[in-house]
């Protein structure tokens, strides 16, 4: 019932560029806005779920459900409901505070992405499980356990962009990378943007024919940016803002 | 305030090529619970964390507090409010069923990695902050923001073990990586365990000096396993067991 854990020494100089090289590669994820409604590759979107259900999960219970829309009709409707409740979230349910604190991501409740992304993520925590017998089977820790998954949803999403040997935006370990140049054409590695859709989840989980012990707990709407993609101006904190050393 | 955001086409194929091996390579993610005392490059650990503070986070507060713990003595007074507190937790705590829950990982109190490790990160969320002013600012969703954060610090460290390009547990995709071959010495790459030590949050955020505002969410200790980890025998859900598509 255990087993070994096959394991290898990597040298210490691999290690440091490589996660140096990660870092670097991930610090250049944003969040977008503004998705283009260009398709894109299926197995790209099977890829980075299968890479987030790899996640631990509290006593392995991988309590996470995905699901992927691509069904314009649906996407649409899921828009509809969203804009409907984010509207009364915007004007008269979360106050001031909420609204200004937004302000600076010049966001509203006018989620055009919802139509215009090819895929649509959807991610839901199942509360409990069900055991062989029928029983309810405790899923703890399920919110942190499918947050986890997401970050790694994220991760594997700003992989599967690829890296380009040259280039004024590259920067050199980047370069490092194996695969060959590319053509800029102006267009992108996929984006999405995380969401929380505040008090969508109920409307939503009917809509999708989820059963009642899933809940909303994210969407990710996919695809390439659009051409005249922004966002905002935002800095990361810095190690030693973030890091403690004992 | 908005800025164009970067960006460039990528071919499908090299997309699809670097999601299958990115899914592989963290598909081969373990919790390993026995950790061998050997030293880590800190600049693996700087970097990790450094990836894990890309996340992003609601309105872009960066709730997270990462206190990275060397020293042996703080590491063992850890240890021994852990032991305490879950000794608690199994024999009276919590119940029957939550004890049969994690039988079959072997898990019980006595948590030896917790001396052993070289490294101890123990990841804090800021359930507010402050303001220029001085007044509390709301930290919308620092939970799962966090545990984003998380998830990408995990990706992050899988990355940073490397791969290697021959021998027998390498598979084609993973050799296809551009790092040379290294010698088998019989141990590994950098490896952590997720854990949430459950009634321990307060005590170890005193012991540890951070703010009330901070609470504990996980505790990572990470170094290379011992040369004789072992590691449950579990399977993961295949992709349709997780995934729908509409
Ligand atoms: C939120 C969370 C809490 C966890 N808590 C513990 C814990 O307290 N102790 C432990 O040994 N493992 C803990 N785990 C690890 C899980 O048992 C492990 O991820 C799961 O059995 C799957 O195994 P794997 O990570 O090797 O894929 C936790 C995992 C998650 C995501
Ligand atoms: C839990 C969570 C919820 C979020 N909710 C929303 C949302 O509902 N709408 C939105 O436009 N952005 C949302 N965001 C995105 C954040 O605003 C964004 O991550 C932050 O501003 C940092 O920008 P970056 O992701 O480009 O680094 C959310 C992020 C997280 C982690």
């Amino acid at each position: 019932e255990h087993i070994p854990f096959a394991h290898t020494r990597y040298p210490e100089q691999e290690m440091r560029a490589r996660s140096q090289e990660f870092y670097e590669l991930l610090n250049k994820r944003r969040s977008v806005r503004f998705i283009s409604s260009e398709q894109v590759p299926m197995e790209v979107i099977d890829n980075v779920i299968k890479a987030a259900g790899t996640a631990p999960s509290g006593a392995h219970t991988e309590p996470w459900t995905f699901v992927v829309v691509k069904d314009p009709d649906v996407k649409h409707k899921i828009r509809e409901i969203i804009e409907e409740e984010e509207e009364i979230n915007y004007t008269k349910r979360m106050g001031k505070r909420w609204v200004t604190d937004l302000k600076k991501l010049r966001t509203n409740w006018i989620k055009e992405y919802l139509d215009t992304a090819p895929v649509l993520i959807l991610i839901f925590k199942q509360v409990h499980g069900f055991a062989a017998n029928g029983k309810k089977k405790v899923h703890y820790y399920n919110e942190i356990s499918v947050s986890i998954a997401c970050g790694i949803l994220l991760a594997a999403l700003q992989v599967s962009r690829g890296t380009r040997e040259t280039g004024e935006t590259g920067t050199k370990t980047e370069r490092s990378w194996k695969f060959r140049p590319s053509v800029q054409l102006g267009n992108a590695g996929l984006v999405t943007v995380t969401t929380t859709p505040l008090n969508c989840g109920p409307r939503l989980r009917v809509l999708l024919g989820r059963p009642s012990h899933e809940k909303l707990l994210m969407l990710l709407p996919v695809g390439y940016p659009s051409r005249d993609a922004t966002v905002p101006d935002l800095k990361r904190k810095a190690l030693d803002q973030i890091m403690v050393t004992v």
